[in-house]
């Protein structure tokens, strides 16, 4: 048993199992099935390997994002000047990735909690009957109290008076010198799969270049300080515009590398576009244009609870980190060449149809490539031997009329012939 | 040897191989084999690329979400009225994918810096023994003084007194009213692979629209608009529970696109489920439930720093854009093809292990298929030319017993066979 | 007609086609291919389906992290003494995936819009004329007036006054007892593909065990509450020097997930690492080193508009969700054994290649393994029969000399030999 065994181990290891093949020496057949042949070759070569890098696996990157304005704003309204520095006008204040910076802004001081009648054009009345005493409306700012006012012929409500008129937004916007504002993004990126860490301050952007570049993506690409004005320009917006109604900027920070490579060619490209109401999407924009929301001061003024109310139109910038690294990797390397080797096939199955069903000579082709076995004739007690088999050759010969001399071409079939000559004699 | 190498060339492009098969007429193998093969052309037909969309390549967008909640709350406690609007009970305010919105809270007024006793049940005391001074408890408000007071029985700290009280949530919540504020998401997404922006204000969302949609997953789901209590209704929570506690939400907008057809079919669909919390959880939920924060407003009043601190009780929503899109690629759809050709191939070893192993004939099959050579008996000189090979056989034919007549079936070997009928005559 | 397809139908449906090998018995080239063979089978096996477990698809997930921080910290600065409890330290309060706790401040009191000298080294002058009126420079902190003053020699900028002298950093940092401020993380991730959404509160971990456990990697990795030291030490850090300038570290939380198991081993795995100025990357932290941001509680006094700016130093901690989870699926399964079989041709192309071009015996193999057709010699009419078969194969013995002994041997070939032979005699 032992033996049997070790016997078939040393039959299986010391064989090998090579296709048998028909070398067809068929101008035409051989020249489409080449050139289909060297097409998928240039195609797995060209495409999957060099252009797709079909032999990396690849990984996204886990990132973090901190930002830091700078700049001093300077305001004068009817004469009274106001020092908005970045810390009263970016939100949050914190460094985040996304932020809002003020350009522009409405400002009602001195609310208190009261009673005040609604702004022209939001509930108006003509007698207290058309202010229902306890509702609000949803875009309203407060409950109505059930009084209409005289004056103003709109309903009382209970809300932070006075109410904030914001129907004028000031034009030109109050704080155009944000323009001039830098934003300083410092970014970190790792790939888990390839244990990568990069960050923004690649080799060569040290401190002293940082205290002096400016962003520029023809001469200075990397450097990662950026003015506002730049920004909203390389975004295709406008700057008085967008600073007046406000806007949303994305800065895509795109990590695309290639570990093949030295990691200190691992460097992001700096993109800008404009989110929402981007110049080219003017159709959409229409539905929601400009960028706003409100926040409050809150203070105590002998001993009653007031709040600044500020309408802060601004640039929301996103920073949004995309990335992509691809490094080589075995396993899609041979994915790609086993597949490819698959399409190879295909090819094969291709050159076989023009080869069997479409040339003058198939019924030739056809006998080099296949060999025939039959269960219908052949019985299954395999005692008739060579008597049967030349039956069974016989037999089709007969029922393929016009194979005869196809086959006696064949070196396989020669036997069935050679039958004949001997049967002759 | 110019010519040497044209001729091979020309050799090379003017020649075909093609595998020589068997072709094996057998009722069972035949038909187990085509269902096998069917069933693999099936598979890649059927699931491959119509069902799993083999044919795509697929990309992940970078997105910007901006969000805006409108709406007046009312709370009326012990007769203290006051109005909430937005700008006091969304945090952050400046519209972040991810905020609070306040449904109830727990408001402590003019606290300032000082000393004052601990909640009773954190720090109790019995003499001043048992408050060390200068040590702090990491749940309590402040540092210890080392006295213990007598009323209260806690010791006495150093924090911003008074201490808030938080044992008794106000029930029911005292902003019930934020059941009707309105959430407007704006969002827009960019798929880098295939240069495509889409914003949640398709194509028909437009201004006139907007100002009178509310979103309803049945008749309304394009629209951005959503109730307050819709989201916590279609997220399987009650609004008075989770108004009462906190709670945590998240609207996923899933961008699901197959840019194979006009890209304006890409829209967004929009998910609500209860983050943490969630009442199909309610064993986990009971490690951790509601969701709560503190936030403090500074003023100074009489010189004096004071601040007002609320416990705030919200809806924390975090608008979650997952996005997917596909387009037909070369790459993929080679890939599917060609391994699906080496499925083909693992169809056709399943099938010759039948063949060869399983069926009765099978001996007569190997034969057909295989064709041996043997470097054992064979010498190396390669001089004995005809005889060698059938002496070879015949060894072969003697070797393996009763192969001699599934042997003459095969006309591969009839050449042998032939040659010793020559010989016998 | 119909007939002849059923007829063509069933003769597809009872045939099956299997390759035709030759089985080569050649110890040399058996055991080289056997070993390709079974390098090739290991590969896949082992690497593609164990290693890299190739037979399952993957799945990123959609999450949300809730973060809250607990703790009270104690300056005494120059005998004024503040308590700073975490509504005060944590921006922002709401309980972000990120924020900043504030570990070192510097505070400017009482701060009103007016005009005083900007700080030495800002803007030098020893008269007027060296500050032009309006204009102001982008790291200074107001508008010029165009005075100089004479006490400072520095120019007079209408500014915030007094203008923040953050030249001196706090040192010890001022609230080192953020050391032992708790964090408590709260992550839900949605792994949309599987339909499967945990959260870090897994099981076994309820609100009995998180009421008393402290995480640590080895003893409790399970545990959601973080001490900042521990955090901080973790990171690489010291936390002395990153609580004096500030600092970034990134909590990752990485699932690691296998579907195939039970859902319940699918647990979040805590990694922390610094973000920038990470102790590694020295050269890289000089370009930019610490965290620090400003902040401002605004307030009115005596009807004057106030403010009191912090200038706030502390740890910025991103919560950063890394997932990955794998699932048996039929796709990418049929996808690795597909494109190993066209691996499994590369085997044998490899190993033809050495059969065919690099044994002694190559022409012998060449013969057993290929069949030739020619169209040169062969007409078309495919009247000539078996005498131009045996003519081709002589002609060609005569082409290639010393190819005749191996046709010989060659099983195929042979009856074209005999028939010479036959005719011979």
């Amino acid at each position: 048993m032992k033996s049997r065994i070790s016997d078939a181990l040393s039959d299986f290891f010391f064989e090998y199992e090579t296709p048998r093949q028909v070398l067809v020496r068929n101008r035409r057949v051989g020249v489409v099935c080449r050139l289909i042949q060297l097409g998928v070759l240039a195609y797995i070569i060209g495409w999957v390997f060099i252009y797709e890098k079909g032999y990396q696996s690849t990984d996204t990157a886990v990132s973090s994002v901190f930002t830091k304005m700078k700049g001093v704003g300077y305001a004068d309204v009817n004469g009274e000047q106001r020092v908005w520095d970045v810390t009263d006008t970016v939100f949050p204040p914190q460094g985040d990735s996304s932020f809002v910076v003020m350009t522009n802004y409405i400002i009602t001081e001195g609310q208190k909690m009261g009673t005040c009648p609604e702004l022209p054009g939001k509930h108006n009345c003509s007698s207290d009957a058309d202010c229902e005493g306890g509702s609000f409306k949803r875009t309203g700012h407060g409950h109505m109290t059930g009084m209409c006012d005289n004056a103003t012929k709109t309903c009382e409500v209970a809300a932070w008076c006075p109410i904030e008129n914001d129907h004028n937004i000031p034009d030109p916007p109050l704080l155009m010198s944000a323009e001039n504002y830098t934003l300083f993004i410092k970014n970190s990126v790792t790939f888990p799969v390839f244990d990568v860490t990069r960050s923004n301050l690649v080799e060569g952007i040290d401190a002293t270049y940082i205290s002096k570049c400016l962003h520029n993506p023809r001469d200075a690409p990397l450097c990662p300080i950026f003015r506002l004005g730049d920004i909203v320009k390389e975004s295709g917006f406008n700057f008085e515009t967008i600073a007046k109604v406000g806007g949303s900027i994305g800065i895509v920070l795109d990590w695309t590398c290639n570990f093949d490579v030295d990691v200190k060619h691992c460097k992001p490209i700096y993109h800008f576009h404009g989110l929402y109401g981007n110049p080219a999407e003017t159709d959409k924009a229409r539905a929601s244009v400009g960028y706003n929301f409100r926040y409050a001061k809150h203070y105590v003024e002998d001993t009653v609870q007031k709040r600044t109310l500020l309408k802060v139109f601004g640039i929301r910038i996103d920073v949004i980190v995309q990335s992509l690294a691809r490094k080589f990797d075995i396993i899609p390397t041979l994915t790609a060449i086993g597949s490819g080797v698959g399409i190879f096939g295909v090819a094969t199955v291709v050159c076989d149809l023009v080869l069997l069903y479409l040339l003058p000579k198939r019924q030739f082709y056809k006998n080099m490539k296949f060999k025939y076995t039959d269960t219908h004739g052949q019985p299954d007690s395999e005692s008739l031997g060579l008597v049967t088999s030349s039956v069974y050759y016989t037999d089709e010969a007969k029922a393929r009329p016009g194979q005869d001399t196809a086959r006696s071409n064949d070196p396989d079939s020669e036997a069935g012939s050679t039958e004949t000559e001997i049967s002759k004699k």
